[in-house]
């Protein structure tokens, strides 16, 4: 069995996890912290509501499978395929309003990610990838459905690039240095976009990504995409980024050796 | 005649617009900064076409108004009404593909701002009032237009707003300290997000937006959504917004003064 037979089923997932979520989103609740207490959050209601429709599915349809996920942890981590969920990936955005949050549903085998997507119900986009091919679907210019194949843009160096970060104050103080020398080397910085930076990457219009203090359910979904688009995806030493951590995406490989160079000099 | 009267007239300029910008979103074509002369700049073609087009469709309903743009200049500044366009607010979001952009038709009457509308041709959506209601439209949960009213929330106080602004560095320096002494009031900051973030202001899923530097064309439609919605805009003196500079919206009066009183400490 190939990561590609999974796409029916991931789509399965994705459906669910959407019709969870969307009723909270730009909903009008008292909204919390999550470390609020008490409260009702809706950002954490709808975490729970799409990462519990999604393990039930997973559970009926693969019941040998593991499940990583953000919210309710993790269930037969040794099995052969585990998947790896997080329902809301950008919450600030989520409370925001802001349609830049997306579904994150991975697939490890044997440890390695083999299959990811990214779902943003508002925009009705998806984003997915195998590590070899990557593509797009959503809605044309004439609202039908559409589609097309994700590739990196090439870019030849640093001072050409444009870096997306989540936030510079999300990179934990003891990077934030190695971090800031980096950003200052590169063309435009825009900041918001958690994984739906990463997508970005994948289709082409920005060029390197660079964020710190990831989990593995951050991460692990968008790896088979970036790499399926032609990007490259480590951690800031270089090494596997599918644990989560400090991770440095690039569509072009002289732009990640170049970033690795700057966050090490 | 009332600014209501002006709505399917803006539609319609919506509809131009985004006819002539969406052909260069997300597009592969090499980019450049504007400052970048003679290489073909996505951006600015998509600006220039839909100002063009939009400035045709003023000259031929409503000959005797002026009109002031981003790309293209004013014309017929004294008249009673002056439209005031900007194609494409939020330009970096543009070039990295995230649908936080926003088409910005505003209405000048003897040179107070009487209607506004935000269009998002990605998302699908608009944002528009005239200083006493605001309204949104989009598509609903089942894919068909959907509508509501625009309300700005409830907030008691700067340590529970969410503040907006588009990027801490593109307050010019000597203000910056100022604005860095109200962020750290705030609950939450979130970056990006041009235009939108007033909309999500009037929406009431943001409190407070704070920006400086803006032009007339990046204000003025955006000022009868917030008051539409319930919200206040100033300067960061308290003073008229309408000709742009340091910009401070919230949801909430209370929250605006206490945004005042922070940043003229």
């Amino acid at each position: 069995m190939t990561a590609v037979d999974f796409l029916p089923f991931v789509d399965r997932l994705a459906q669910v996890s959407g019709e969870a979520i969307m009723p909270f989103f730009r909903t009008a609740f008292a909204m919390e912290d999550k470390s609020g207490g008490g409260v009702f959050d809706p950002v954490t209601e709808a975490d729970r509501a799409a990462e519990a429709a999604m393990r039930r599915l997973i559970g009926e349809t693969f019941p040998n499978h593991g499940v990583i996920g953000e919210e309710y942890g993790a269930a037969g981590e040794t099995s052969d395929y585990v998947w790896v969920l997080d329902p809301i990936d950008g919450t600030k955005s989520f409370i925001s309003g802001l349609p830049l949050w997306g579904t994150l549903i991975g697939l490890l085998h044997k440890g390695a990610p083999c299959y990811g997507l990214m779902h943003q119900p508002f925009t009705r986009e998806k984003f997915y990838g195998d590590g070899a091919e990557a593509h797009w679907r959503g809605r044309g210019a004439n609202g039908g459905e559409a589609s097309r194949r994700l590739l990196t843009r090439p870019c030849a160096g640093l001072d050409r690039a444009t870096l997306m970060t989540t936030s510079p104050k999300l990179i934990p103080e003891p990077l934030r240095p190695r971090y800031e020398i980096l950003e200052n080397r590169t063309r435009l910085a825009r900041y918001g976009g958690d994984c739906y930076a990463y997508c970005m990457l994948a289709a082409g219009h920005v060029d390197l990504v660079v964020e710190a203090g990831l989990n593995i359910y951050d991460i692990v979904a968008l790896i088979p995409i970036v790499r399926g688009a032609g990007g490259v995806v480590t951690t800031w030493d270089g090494g596997d980024p599918s644990k989560g951590g400090a991770i440095v995406a690039a569509g072009d490989k002289r732009v990640h050796e170049q970033a690795l160079e700057a966050l090490n000099a």
